[in-house]
């Protein structure tokens, strides 16, 4: 299904140019010290849904990218770009700026911070900066008694660098659309840290130096009400990006993108899916993904309140809006010039639908046209995806699962082919 | 009690020179329109922890201030001092330019809310800054589809201007310590416009303009974990400023305070009080306010378990800190030079005490040595603070003290003398 | 507008014949013991929304009876009532029988509890039996390392006797039905004993003793899912009851209620209104009461979603039901031979409509056709009630209104004549 | 370690003589019909901590019985033994009169709702009673009008009979101590049905029928606060037996439990160790539990917090209570009359022990002395067990973990060998 051999090769270049064209090139993030530190009560705080048994969530990680691997795709691990990012004294040097200065760490602390954090081997530094840096591991600076303040302080910083275990989730803090990318200013300010350092890699490692080109976004700015995460973000093809308007990503930051968008070229139109006020509507993703070229995955009861809008270029710079009346899936196919898409529904009764929309069901991402990777768990979507002649290949999910997110959201795609349309 | 004769009167001038001396001026801040919009279901998200009857916290809150004002202090009202700022075009442009850009109302709309908002009268105009501007009471722009959209976005943002109904405590905002003022990064981010508006009333109001020193605080700048709020502040005399370290004044904040203070020359010691970690002690002075010059009310069981630290100058533009051994109260009387503190504690048996802390019972206000005002329904305590020789005004309370402050918190003094304190 | 002297006057008998008629006996509980133990903290566990300033409770609870007394209503105060009714040494039996059992006090402490109870004077005793004993207050029985084990206990009983701060709620616990009362089984199985000591009243004080028909209830027997709280109950004439299937009142209850009143002849028709659910409807009566003969005062919000029935007595003593298909008050209007029923809508926009159903706006209780009591706080409501011609007579809501109760569900109507229909 | 071969051999018996001597017969219950209702938005009503995917859960719980049944032990389920006791008339009699009656059903179905239940095979009627009745499953009874009060009740019965997730921890509902059995009067009221269900076994099944000395305990009774949960019974030996005092196991139920073993020669002392109140230690269980006749396992951070208690007989059939002023594990020592107890504690930095709380890593079960099952994503802890010489066994804990149970609360243990105390 789709002749994907007439589409150019564009394996040498970095851009997504479709949700389910062959994937080339993908970022990760495997579960590492950060989910280490996750316990019942803190783990509200630092933003993650539950606790994770963290050897065996990498397990399942690893294998998650060894089927990737063994298909031929490059897989990238955000702890090792890093790594060899700051290893580059010019990136150290930006990201420490930004990750350690006086309002985060305190006037009284910041020059012993960064000095403890630049004596630090560039791996060790990489998994501070991802893992945090509790008041307790920093060895200490200055007097005794300031150490007792630091540590005693009962304001909000536990940790002189917050853990950040939601990049696990690479696909929230940078997107790929089309031939640039997005450097997202997130929900919660708390997460801020990981668009820098993702950003930090795009700008300054040897793989991405200077061949990356920035469509949108800022991490030293102040975004307030403007966030998108990338979750909501898919370059469905034809000059085209569906983007879900969620509890994540505001109407301001839509404009916002839509409008940086139109003025570099990057596409033509924005198609807003906007998503009833749930928490399992986090994201776009999370209700809707692409199985196939012409089949998408969907949470019936949540899409069935989605009202959708699309944006264009309008005069002198602003946007067009237009309410579009028929039903999402019939707007894509429009947009896409398909005949209709089909639909598969995550399925079973209430019970089975709303556990499977809690496990991620429709969360899916694909490897190539036909072929998704998906939870083990969601037994009963998958065997609907398999009857409508999708490959599943499956993400064992005890573990992994547990911080509410699935294979899409796991994967930040860096090359991906577009699809044959025709 | 106090040979305040002997103080040099500095009515004419601004200052805040002890939490005791005579009070000269005041700013307040009536409820009205912020509060009229608060219910149960979204007073969570506007950061208020009730639902007032706005006609009788209004009439209250007049009550309050006639007390003040029978004394012969001058009691500004914030409404009526910003009516008379954004009057003036320098101002007014400022002040929207802060509150009406595109990361916050969406860069589709924004000129279009500048404009209704520049049509308002100079009133209507201050009472939307501070109480908010819906989405529906905006009339709209552009097309009825972006209106749609704008309507029926499941953002975070119901409104394109925030109401603020913290503003009824003025302490939070911005503080005077000495001389000079400080314009506070405080907690909740959401919360910043309180300290704008507070700014534009310094930096343009006639009363104000040019006579007023601005110690530290930015308000356009981002002071991510470096917060403070009034409520943590205060200037107790002989250059010494006591602060605490609260859910909502960090380490970070009073580093970076205190480092100014000392840079500024404006404090030789800062007594920093660390709280135990609860909502109860969300400020300082939510369990320790000054009743005379020689005496302190204070919630016993939460200052059992403060720590105490005090800042000085250190060498090269640092801090030199140092752990305190003895208690608080100690703490203070040696700073101001006193033998020792009385101490009247907020009493009863455990159920009272609770009830107290929870109904602002420690959250007093002096408006001269020896003389405070207090909320009503705190009957034992102000029994104990009588018996101490201290008169008490009452504030009825039944809808004010529904925000979980008190008149502490209420007043955000502008003009107070200092005490004799030898 | 109504007749009412053509309806017999039945002053000397109890009983309830109407929501409207002229009230000429009735239950209520002054604020006291119980709510002085009430902290934030505790509320939760003792089923109570919030703290009150019980002094001020007390002296608007006493203003509310006094309205009522003015009017030649006969109030009478459940603490009297109780404190007559132990002083009768059956009636103590019967009441520590229940109360001091070991399943509640424990089988080592439940001789030394009683004895202590028993040497109390009677008003002492109702006091204690009403504002609950802590394990504390008990001087204390059998050895100090007994008492050290029941006062270091960390299971769920910190008291010997629970304080029922729901007590001021006279009307959930029992209801009049026509010529007859329910003691009914409450939705919290720890509000029990409120139903004990209001029946304790009725079989053994001399005003009562006798002289009550008990339709239905056993405060003794374990009701699992059939609870009824006399919110939802109102004998609104014409041998008809309304009753609402809320939180607190299921239909399990409803209908064992229902089987009772038929088959002793009590009524020929329950009108059940199906309430969605929501805390704000946790009985019919905080979103429906009645200001007249034809009139009902109700939040629309809550009454677009209710759905009705109509249960009748059916063959072998079994239950005849049917959906009604017409909105409430057509089947209300109907039930009553009335041509229609005058509705009044709580008021005012979105935020003044939810914020009057959290202050009880709803709430109303009549004393006479056309006569009605409702706090104060409601403005707007109350406006709309006179301006439909209805008397309303202002209570106090500051302090009394915290546990969201009001007027209707502070009064349990002994005796009420009924109205004329015709 | 442990001449177990001298103690003589009980295997015909019914009865536990300790918690750590070789276990031959075994309850459990493997996860079915009642979790797959589980979903994120019921399970909290359903008392359950979490949604579990129940072909897995299942699957592991196999492998967990598999590892009991290779080693010789005799493993009963719940469904196959309350299968064949409902095939018995007289005990389906039972059970139907307990969990269809009026006060839960609601007069208006009880008749049609059991024809119902009786007309269903052995092995459905039991998978019903543990697995629930919808009322949309319930094909209905009397007029399609009755069946839309029943389904659109806004009560809180959704279902006619509950399901009973909690059944997994068989554990909970009854326990063998030394040669009886108590019948648990649960926490939760809506857990007595559990209780109902294996207290008909034990009177009706052939293997149980007149075989069973009931100590204490009455499923038909109401029980208040005197609750006991078999999490917290452990007859550790030499006629003793330790209880927790927790938040499920009340003092009321301990004195209860105590006064009947002692009346009826059950044993001489109970050790109470009352637990600190928090979730996290719901049972003694989950924070301490035996390894060997000499070895415990035990969470540090809690039991540092334990106060003990000894009851004995007191004179008049009462009890004698005595504070312990030795830490728990030293009277446990003194009470076997060890020299001394090993202690292996849960470990790891605070984030770890947190975990392995939450992981139910203390939460092991003796098969033999020495010889453990435990989950194993507790890796920390098992180490430190093999570390001591026991033999760990694991148990696959991804799902079955989920509930916040153990292997100690997913066993009954009917027969088991005392041990050596020598």
């Amino acid at each position: 299904m789709g002749a994907v051999s007439e589409v150019p090769d564009r394996s040498e270049e970095l851009g997504v140019h479709s949700e389910v064209g062959r994937l080339r090139t993908v970022l990760v993030c495997a579960p590492g010290r950060a989910h280490s530190r996750l316990t019942p009560s803190n783990c509200d705080d630092l933003l993650f849904d539950d606790v994770l048994w963290v050897e065996k969530a990498r397990a399942d990680h690893d294998d998650f990218v060894a089927s990737m691997t063994s298909r031929g795709i490059e897989v990238l691990e955000l702890l090792d770009l890093l790594t060899e990012t700051v290893a580059i004294p010019e990136a150290r040097d930006w990201v420490l700026g930004q990750q350690v200065h006086p309002h985060r760490v305190g006037v009284e602390l910041v020059d012993d911070v960064r000095a403890y954090l630049e004596e630090l081997s560039p791996n060790e530094l990489a998994q501070t900066l991802m893992g945090g840096l509790s008041t307790h591991e920093f060895p200490g600076a200055g007097s005794a008694d300031l150490m007792r303040l630091v540590r005693d302080s009962s304001g909000v910083a536990e940790y002189l660098l917050p853990p950040l275990p939601n990049l696990l989730y690479t696909r929230d803090t940078t997107c790929w659309v089309y031939g640039g990318v997005t450097l997202n200013p997130l929900f919660w300010a708390a997460r801020t840290e990981e668009t820098v350092l993702t950003a930090a890699v795009y700008r300054h490692h040897p793989r991405f130096a200077g061949r990356v080109t920035e469509w949108w976004g800022d991490p030293t700015a102040n975004w307030e009400l403007a966030t998108v995460e990338g979750g909501d973000v898919m370059p469905i093809g034809n000059r085209t990006v569906l983007v879900g308007l969620s509890e994540r990503t505001s109407r301001q930051g839509i404009s916002s993108l839509a409008t940086a968008l139109f003025a570099r070229g990057a596409a033509d139109r924005v198609i807003v899916a906007a998503l009833p006020r749930m928490r399992a509507t986090m994201h776009l993703d999370t209700v809707l993904t692409f199985a196939d070229r012409d089949c998408v995955l969907l949470h019936p009861d949540t899409m069935d309140e989605v009202r959708t809008f699309s944006l264009r270029p309008g005069p002198r710079g602003g946007l067009d809006v237009r309410a579009e009346e028929k039903p999402l899936t019939e707007v894509i196919a429009e947009a896409l010039g398909l005949p209709r898409m089909r639909v598969v529904e995550t399925g079973g009764n209430d019970y089975v639908r709303e556990r499977t929309q809690w496990d991620s069901g429709a969360n899916i991402v694909a490897l190539e046209p036909g072929v998704v990777m998906a939870y083990d768990r969601n037994t009963h979507t998958n065997a609907l995806l398999r009857a409508e002649g999708i490959e599943v290949i499956e993400i064992v999910g005890s573990e992994l699962g547990r911080g509410r997110g699935g294979g899409h959201c796991m994967t930040c795609p860096i090359a991906r082919d577009g699809v044959d349309l025709s």
